[in-house]
């Protein structure tokens, strides 16, 4: 992509309003354009960030036999009222609308109960089970407050996963195979240093449900840590948790945390309340036992931003960059940065190529205030000695490299 | 994808309330399920024809350079007053909803306000311009009647694109230069030999609109149709274009019709009225020009459904179809299938595998009702031969092929 064809431009300031660190960035950065308190648009920049979020976390659920699909926005009154979740007083975060006759529409914060209510349309007997189905949807919250940022929006992406089960055993197994999934998740998005399955607040099937905790200043949670023991537990269990696991509350840390995923436990309370049965071997009507998993896709990106960024601006890890590299030009050496620039795309390298005529030091500022992971310079002086200047955005020094070794440390990368 | 694997089952029977051909097939092929009316969402099969129609749109609309981003669902009051369209009295589809602060917000039913609002973060002089971009948002219309099936939602995807000029000259090539880019696109979706560049009602600026007309007779707009000088004028500006082009209308067939995309010409009337401006190279603070190109992702399916659809069920062009080819066993044949499976995949060919337990009669049927375009089979006898059946889906018959005949065929489609 040519900076002369994006629209987006960089600014030094973000909204007046804006609060969070993670928005000011990436409102600075034209990754994002703020339409209101935890609503926001993604720029074109933005949105590719969010693209291989999805994509990365599409891979590691549909290596776990999960089918994508994706639900509606508009929801029905009657689905909830199944559960009680409708009223205003069980769930305080409703958008609520109305079509022209005056029925009452929910707008989509969770799509548990929609999700049973279509599958009874599918499921009849034990063939027909397990089934793991997700989908990439943008859900509406009505948060009282929203002053994280993308962090926690009033509208967001979320990935969504719910699976069922002829048993509880069956249900556990997938559960343990979806943790494992999370955390190759996390791992590609370099947050597994600093992520942990935390305990939390179950229902009534389990005792605990199981949240994905990364360490983050900006994170609304607090956990205790016991790093060696690989234990975490969300302050809102920590009685019941140290008691169930022998420890001492003196061994762990406590650390502020944003929460990144969260995977729950139905057993077969949602859907017995619902009606969603199946026929087992023997013929008798029997319960499907559920799970529930969300990862927040901009939350994430939030948290990305929040943890890596420094005084100069946003860095990315290298799978979600927009672009991998910054190619800048000063002076008139349009002709060798075009050729450089087909070549490293050919080779299917995402190049940035600042190809405008603005003063070295603005493409320097631009180039790391939007993160890009590796930077490289041409010259008229650096064409004469045949070399390009290659600088990592988490480096402050630049090196001379020749072209092979340009092209081997991007290949590398 | 292995049948056995996928959640949705085929039904002989859609939901008795629903009337439209399209909706009826999507719904008993386990395409798409309906929450409510016009409101469906997409099921793995179904979500995956979405993509492949946006994937064609995104293409195109790349190669008029245009920036692809994701604009809000969320619709703030005050933007939409600018232009007098917040009044229910001006649109009469808004769906409307509230903060917890009673603050009253819209539900995107158009982006052409908010578009034009972010942009001026973003133009600030010549340079700037021109400006193109789009987007695959979930739109919300709060229809009176939506009996049309996904022809026409209450909730349904559209790519909708802006652009942005310094001068009416600028825009109205552009204008054209998506004119040709849309062609492209219907050509691709294999509706180019029935779809007409269609004049429309225009607005302050322009005479005339543009819309992209599909003979459909699930259609429902009227068009007078002159099928040799290529000249469509839908019903509503007939008498005004006849008298423009010098036609007679007697010439003109009269057809009914799907508008499967629009484009329009606002001038600089929407921009001058939200003060959207640019600084021209003479330094004067000038107008800016804007065009509207929308194309109705999930209408479009509708549209492809309710065209070629026969007896047996629904009918894919390839370039849609969820996958290529279904294959099918008849009899103990998993091992020969599960090697015919990887070796089609691994030549990027798309396969639907039913490897289910039934009847063939009931693997036929479903492989016709879910229109994939190849059909091949395995059974002990055909093995023995050292041959396989195929079918197109367009056909009755079926052929034996060799091998080497077999994957000719298919990698040619």
């Amino acid at each position: 992509m040519r900076v002369s064809k994006l629209f987006t431009r960089t600014s030094k300031t973000a909204p007046a309003d804006e609060v969070a660190k993670n928005a000011q960035l990436l409102i600075r950065a034209g990754y994002v354009h703020k339409e209101m308190a935890g609503v926001y648009a993604y720029l074109p920049l933005g949105l590719r960030v969010v693209e291989k979020i999805k994509q990365i976390v599409r891979e590691e659920m549909d290596a776990i036999d999960s089918n994508e699909l994706i639900m509606t926005g508009l929801q029905r009154k009657d689905v909830w009222e199944k559960t009680g979740r409708w009223s205003d007083e069980v769930v305080d975060i409703w958008f609520k609308t109305k079509l022209q006759d005056e029925t009452e529409l929910g707008l989509g914060w969770s799509h548990e109960e929609p999700i049973v209510e279509m599958l009874k349309a599918h499921i009849r007997s034990y063939k027909d089970l397990p089934v793991s189905l997700y989908q990439f949807q943008t859900k509406l919250r009505n948060e009282l407050r929203a002053k994280s940022g993308i962090m926690r929006g009033r509208e967001f992406v979320m990935k969504d996963m719910y699976s069922f089960h002829g048993s509880a055993e069956e249900l556990e197994a997938y559960y343990q195979r979806t943790i494992d999934a999370y955390k190759r998740v996390y791992e590609r998005l370099g947050l597994s240093d600093d992520t942990y399955v935390t305990f939390a607040s179950g229902g009534s099937f389990t005792q605990f449900s199981h949240e994905f905790q990364t360490i983050c200043d900006a994170g609304e949670d607090v956990i205790y840590l016991h790093r060696e023991k690989n234990i975490a537990i969300n302050e809102e269990v920590i009685d019941d948790a140290v008691k169930e696991l022998g420890i001492s509350r003196d061994e762990l840390e406590k650390v502020k945390t944003a929460e990144v995923g969260n995977i729950f436990n139905f057993g077969s309370q949602k859907t017995d309340e619902m009606g969603l049965k199946f026929t087992s071997q023997d013929g008798q009507q029997s319960s499907i036992y559920m799970g529930s998993y969300g990862i927040g896709i901009t939350r994430v990106m939030g948290v990305l931003v929040e943890k890596f960024a420094d005084e100069s601006g946003i860095v990315w890890p290298e799978a979600v960059a927009p672009y991998q590299v910054y190619l800048a030009t000063i002076g008139d050496v349009a002709e060798q940065a075009d050729a450089l620039y087909d070549e490293l795309r050919n080779k299917g390298i995402e190049v940035l190529y600042d190809d405008r005529d603005t003063r070295p030091g603005e493409k320097f500022a631009d180039a790391d205030l939007l993160g890009i992971p590796h930077r490289v310079v041409l010259s008229p002086k650096l064409i004469e000695q045949g070399s390009f200047e290659y600088k990592m955005r988490t480096e402050t020094e630049s090196n001379s490299l020749t072209k092979d070794e340009l092209f081997a440390t991007l290949s590398a990368a």
